[in-house]
């Protein structure tokens, strides 16, 4: 049967990076970056963060892409900021699959290093420590984290595929 | 109410700049590249001309995305290759909307001029010709059809806007 991995973190952790790979390694999956579905808003577009944002029609998009693939016969990677809430919305959603829930983290200095890789309009400076700690503070269980500080993209694939605990 | 826009044409023809330019001329408006939808599928891909291609998922996936958009209020762009019978699909799917089909052509020597523009990795050279030959097979109405060889991408975006032509 089909499962669904929710890939959530702060930006420059590497979750674009981890969910290519993971993809990478189904025999049938697709990948759904959830921000390429925010963009493609163009006309009156409102970032995530601001009012009048378009996060809910966003959420049906999102929702019924990764309904079809599941369906179909596709492992779903979903690759978003995720917050407690939003868990639950998918938790609800698609409660008939296994859902494999991860949560990204990093030591700050690593987070830093990996921020100055990323094409310089995509750099974040200090501004990825603030994400890095609202992350800290949702507070998600320990079953569902990864600390990636000492870990290469493929040992990070292996414990996805490999591990029991981040299915909710 | 919004309206859907089909553009199409061959590779090369200047889609994808159109498209682009046409969301950015709307209030409220959403861009869909059918390329991205399509390659959202890593494991299992297979090219869209090629036997167990995911050419139904992907029609799902785009029918619902489109749908979602136009109910919420957004003029929706999509840019694909879309052959006559596709284009009955749309009709069918969307006959709630106004829907103004764009078949974009331009002359070979043109075509080949853009070819040489686009990135190294996506030039086609002479297998744009055929392309563009295929498309002239369709017989797709004069009323839809527009010969971008001498127009600036702005000329191409008010003709779509402003003529009632391209309705279908």
């Amino acid at each position: 049967m089909s499962k669904l991995y929710l890939i959530t973190g702060p930006a420059g952790v590497g979750k674009s990076t981890v969910s290519k790979e993971l993809a990478e390694s189904k025999e049938k999956s697709a990948l759904i970056e959830g921000d390429d579905i925010y963009n493609q808003v163009v006309g009156g577009y409102v970032y995530p963060w601001e009012e009048g944002n378009h996060l809910d029609t966003f959420q049906k998009i999102c929702n019924s892409t990764i309904e079809t693939y599941l369906e179909d016969g596709y492992d779903v990677i979903f690759n978003y900021i995720i917050e407690p809430e939003d868990l639950e919305i998918y938790k609800k959603e698609f409660k008939k699959y296994d859902i494999k829930f991860v949560v990204l983290l990093v030591d700050e200095e690593t987070l830093l290093l990996r921020d100055k890789e990323r094409p310089t309009d995509c750099q974040m400076h200090e501004r990825c420590i603030e994400l890095l700690n609202e992350f800290k503070e949702y507070n998600f269980s320990e079953n569902n984290i990864i600390d990636t500080s000492n870990l290469k993209v493929e040992e990070i694939v292996n414990i996805i595929n490999n591990e029991k605990r981040f299915l909710i």
